[in-house]
């Protein structure tokens, strides 16, 4: 196994073209996966992904595109797979090559929809990918502002420490700064997390609670991850980070947020539907909130938050009685 | 002791107008103490402040107001003091009345200059009120929102968990929500830490670090509050409670916050002088920055973003230098 090796990319959204271009700062080709081949076509001319962070401009002689997956598996050794949650499953149903001997990396924040599987696990217990060549890559990283160069932090998670450090020195450069952590799991879920505690504060801001409020919120939001954490997966870690903290603040403050952007037009009384046409995109909290409702089934864990994001999203109750519930359990 | 029996508010700017409002809301009657007979007269012909939170209409004959200090001492069974920190001495020098009877609230996010002291211990040394009479009030809570009745949690910090209790619910009303707390010494310090990392915040929007970077500098910088908190007042408390976490976002991330916007021009290549001149205001963290760096001196506490502040505030040194330095500290 060679680590990195060839690095491609999977997936060809604002994530996944921030990604690559962080990636293409150091490795000098890459590959990369993009399910349509006319937006594969539109990008060699361009020279610019013709959908996502159109400002970045990229070498195209460095890129191997291309829509067979398995021909990228193939001839890659580390693959980052960044496409939404809920498209996953669909990808890798045609994959015929055998990802147990490749570096996976995953970029996706989100929950395997059905399987209730966060993505590590998915890729281990179905492809049979061991542990400690899978690593989990989190920011808090708005795609936007790496096009812009603005200095952000990434976090690589690995169980296996020294890969998990490796990979990390294969993005740090001139704008991004890297830390290591072997607590896979619990970036995963907090990354999963962030986005319902986001569509919740795009709520609150909908229904038109203050800058207060929503300071309250955050802090409740942060310990109830704390104790969904410490039950799903109890091990010592530090959720003041920033892989978690960090990560939960930028997605709930941020302009640049969907799933903050989603939440306010649901506070503001859209249905769930139209919110989902008028944005365009998807906003994965959306998936997540309910992947979290039913994990929580069996961990009884204290979340009242998540409660009200899906009572709101799934059981369609009025977010001004469910936010103003929420309110009397927050301290 | 009765209480809390009269209140008295010791104080005319936005937060003390803030308090009045919310106090009033519950009490018939109070006391305010305010420096300026001219604001007097100008409030009770307008009804309102003259100079803060204008729209707040108060009923004039629920207030007696005074401009002698020794009075409303006198006339007043609890005290909520709520003057910029830096006036404070000055306003306490007239004092003839002894304190050491009532029941001293305070709102002062700030630490007595020169003495290096916070208010509850100032209070306590200098005028002998007992620990337990005394009590910090802390949000995450900008007056401004109070005005506009946006719900709000407040937290209440007593020795004396009882007190607390019954001062809690005299605020306590339908946008108000309260806590309870015996960690008076922490909160307070909180409060003063995270005036000093709204500065940071506003310096490195100033400077046009993105919402990225945001979220990793107060990430570190909830994690710098936990090692001095655990140093200067080593209890067992949560600091993910809006108390401690929900001020500090408040602040930071808060429009209204004047030490993000002081932060912001010095970010921008305004000096000290020229930034305060301009805000006609004054930015409580200046004066919290000088006090923890001169404090830390003796703890010795790592604590690079105060460390920042300080040099580019008062040792003039470039922030872009200073900030590019804290950027290897985070993680």
């Amino acid at each position: 196994m060679k680590l990195p090796g060839k690095i491609a990319i999977m997936g060809g959204g604002s994530w996944a073209t921030a990604i690559a271009k962080i990636v293409l700062a150091q490795a000098g080709t890459i590959n990369w996966y993009m399910r349509r081949d006319d937006r594969i076509e539109d990008f060699k001319r361009l020279g610019h992904n013709p959908a996502y962070l159109t400002s970045v401009r990229f070498n195209i002689k460095c890129i191997n595109f291309s829509s067979d997956i398995n021909k990228v598996v193939r001839e890659s050794d580390t693959l980052i797979f960044v496409t939404p949650s809920p498209y996953l499953k669909a990808h890798l149903k045609k994959l015929k090559t055998k990802l147990k001997d490749k570096f996976i990396v995953t970029a996706i924040k989100g929950i395997v929809p059905d399987e209730n599987m966060i993505i590590s696990d998915y890729f281990h217990k179905m492809y049979d990918v061991p542990e400690e060549n899978i690593a989990v890559l989190a920011g808090p990283c708005h795609a936007e502002e790496v096009a812009l160069e603005r200095l952000s932090y990434l976090t690589v998670g690995c169980k296996d420490i020294e890969k998990a450090k490796m990979f990390a020195r294969q993005l740090s450069g001139q704008y991004i700064k890297t830390s290591v952590n072997t607590d896979v799991a619990g970036i995963e879920y907090a990354s999963v997390l962030k986005n319902v505690y986001a569509i919740a504060a795009g709520i609150c801001s909908g229904l038109k609670y203050g800058d207060n409020f929503q300071a309250v919120l955050v802090s409740n939001a942060l310990q109830e991850m704390n104790r969904f954490l410490d039950t799903v997966h109890p091990v010592d870690r530090c959720t003041n980070d920033s892989a978690y903290l960090g990560d939960l603040l930028v997605t709930s403050y941020s302009n640049f947020s969907r799933n903050r952007v989603f939440g306010t037009m649901i506070g503001k009384g859209y249905s769930v539907k139209s919110a989902q046409i008028e944005m365009e995109m998807i906003a994965e909290g959306y998936y997540g909130t309910k992947c979290i409702k039913e994990l929580n089934k069996h961990l009884h864990v204290n979340m009242p938050i998540v409660d009200a994001v899906y009572n709101i999203l799934y059981e369609r109750i009025s977010p001004m009685i469910e936010i103003k519930l929420l309110t009397d359990s927050f301290r």
